[in-house]
């Protein structure tokens, strides 16, 4: 039998904050999607033998850094070096800063190192390889460095068939820094469709840092570390031979843009921006909320899709999505809901003052306008957290 | 004669920072070219009698209110209740929130009010009118509310014609609130291309909220405030007859869009994104900088206008763009440079650790990417501030 609860424990059930009590708009998100979503790449990963290295880019938070990656302590990948400063505070002591070096971040990154974490950054060129061989020996502080390889012509990176760069890369970076290994990103894989394409990007992806890798141990340079990463090939890669870490960031959240490629489904997507309507044209069939683009970002990546979900598909209030409402059109504060072009769904009846839930296209875009997240569980309006969310550089 | 420096005048002179110093990407504002654009505005509309209340949803900085403002108590028009905290906090008495105002804000307005500022809300229902009527008897602070006007059937807004819905919204405000008067925005004179279109889009706005102000005054409600604006109809407009006040808020920075409606030139945008360059693909004509879609926003503003600005124009580190240059791909950290399709410039020469500014499509959206401006004052390299932005709800 269940004890009597004391008078406090009583009143703070009471005035536990609740959905329709958020001011809005806001950000939210369902841990129990959110933690489905981390259990599925992690049971996917463990038994082909392949790390997980996850990205914080997209979360940007210590709770959802401590419940994605392997240890406290990590590995984890960071975009800024704001990123490495604001999780090595909460203790994590293994990181890869995965945006080209240029010398002057190198001081933030030795100090980081020789504040005990083993940060490593990431180069394409002989010239910053040189910068940190450079300042590894005028600081006494040896600086990993991975070398990025281009895998599919998507941003940066060196093209693996070019052994010359690469071994002289490899080379400047050892006259006083420690050639970590090399690592790729399989940017491309977000336009590839299907099951087949993404496995073909996913092996495109392995192929080019093995290929690499081999490349370089030839020359007897050091090669420890050989780095895939993209959400959509760590879920359809189906060989990682020659791989010791995987990097996804995603995987977390998931969002529209994952749904479209077919990465995951509309439910399993944790992130959703709350908004109060605010009115009508009623004539238009639009209904107006308080969710513009800076609540949502301007991030409209399924407008490429099959599906294009404008700003966001629209939800009600515990998540449930309507049938084909989307945000299509944002102002900065206004959102305007319509029902998707052809539809033939009746419009939802949604007075002022009502509450809705907008998954957005793409969670790292949509989660960076926001300074916290709401935290829920499933169908529950209950609000049982605030984790604070790291911005800016 | 110039007096000879103190040693310690002479240190801080030498120690001022500089943009070569700042670390990347940050925020920078051209002081010198905002103040000539906050001047261009108040000097077109003094003459014409149209009082100023700018928008502060731009800037959302205290520094750039003081200077925007008529006076340091405003008046002002603020995007959400966060900014008129903000700026009540730092001493503005007079704002008016341009949202349409949902019951479960309105204790947050009569708080404000009851701190002293003359805080307005706007609305377009009679549900919206009733419960600040209800709210103001019930707590006594009586909330002036005007009713927003749709003048071009862009967002929100009773249609001027639509005489009952106009006066039902009216009466049911003078049930316990205020009828402050009428108010519009001309969304649509960002599509308008040329004078002729811009001037009929500025005196569309001002009839349209001219004669919704007859139509209450006709029926013996209030109409004090006549209120209209937009950056592009303020520049056009040729005249305010009727109009009491008129809302703008891009122009204190302008930017990309702004310039290809012809508002301003290109050398009138205040706002850059400061970036350093971390890698090229020379085979591809490709820079890569340290500034990506979270560091720009990913507005593209310019996609539908003559000239297609991509994510920005690349400029030098003291803000004179180079020819054809633009940030033509982001991610969420890299940006990359490439020339216009169809150029016949030179890439410039960037060594990696080089610095470049960016200057944004949209100053809104760029802005409320970052926590802070960087002040410079035209070609001079020195920092000499660096003022804090609001964020966030």
């Amino acid at each position: 039998m269940r004890e009597a609860l004391s008078p406090e424990v009583a009143q703070a059930e009471m005035e536990q904050l609740r959905i329709g009590t958020l001011e809005t708009p806001c950000l939210i998100i369902d841990a129990a999607r959110m933690d489905r979503n981390i259990a599925r790449l992690r049971d996917r990963l463990a038994p082909m033998g392949a790390p997980l290295r996850p990205h914080l880019k997209t979360a940007k938070s210590v709770e959802v850094a401590m419940r994605a990656m392997p240890t406290p302590q990590g590995p984890a990948t960071v975009s800024t070096l704001k990123e490495a400063e604001f999780f090595a505070a909460a203790g994590v002591r293994d990181l890869m800063y995965a945006v080209g070096i240029t010398p002057c971040k190198l001081a933030k990154v030795i100090a980081l190192r020789q504040n005990g974490v083993d940060l490593s950054v990431i180069l394409d060129t002989v010239e910053q390889a040189e910068a940190v061989a450079l300042a590894s020996r005028t600081s006494g502080e040896v600086i990993p460095a991975l070398i990025e390889i281009d895998c599919d012509g998507h941003r940066s990176g060196v093209p693996p068939q070019d052994i010359e760069r690469l071994l002289s890369i490899g080379q400047a970076i050892t006259q006083g820094g420690e050639l970590r290994g090399v690592m790729t990103h399989a940017g491309g894989s977000y336009a590839a469709r299907g099951g087949t394409a993404l496995q073909q990007a996913a092996e495109t992806e392995r192929r080019s840092v093995v290929d690499a890798a081999n490349t370089l141990r030839k020359a007897d340079l050091p090669c420890p570390v050989v780095s895939v990463g993209s959400t959509p090939t760590a879920h359809y890669a189906t060989d990682f031979s020659g791989i010791t870490e995987v990097r996804a960031g995603v995987f977390v959240f998931f969002d529209l843009v994952m749904a479209g490629i077919g990465i995951c489904e509309i439910d399993d997507i944790a992130m959703s921006v709350l908004a109060t309507v605010i009115g009508h044209q009623r004539e238009k069939g639009w209904i107006l909320i308080d969710a513009g683009w800076m609540a949502m970002s301007q991030d409209r990546g399924t407008s490429k899709q099959e599906m294009d979900q404008g700003y966001g598909l629209v939800c009600d209030h515990s998540g449930t999505p309507f049938q084909d409402l989307i945000l299509a059109d944002a102002n900065q504060e206004h959102g305007i809901l319509k029902l998707r072009p052809g539809s033939t769904a009746a419009l939802p009846e949604l007075a002022i003052g009502d509450r809705v839930r907008i998954l957005p296209n793409h969670a790292c875009a949509t989660g960076a306008q926001h300074s916290s997240y709401h935290v829920v569980h499933g169908k529950s309006d209950i609000v049982t957290d605030e984790w604070v969310r790291l911005s800016g550089w």
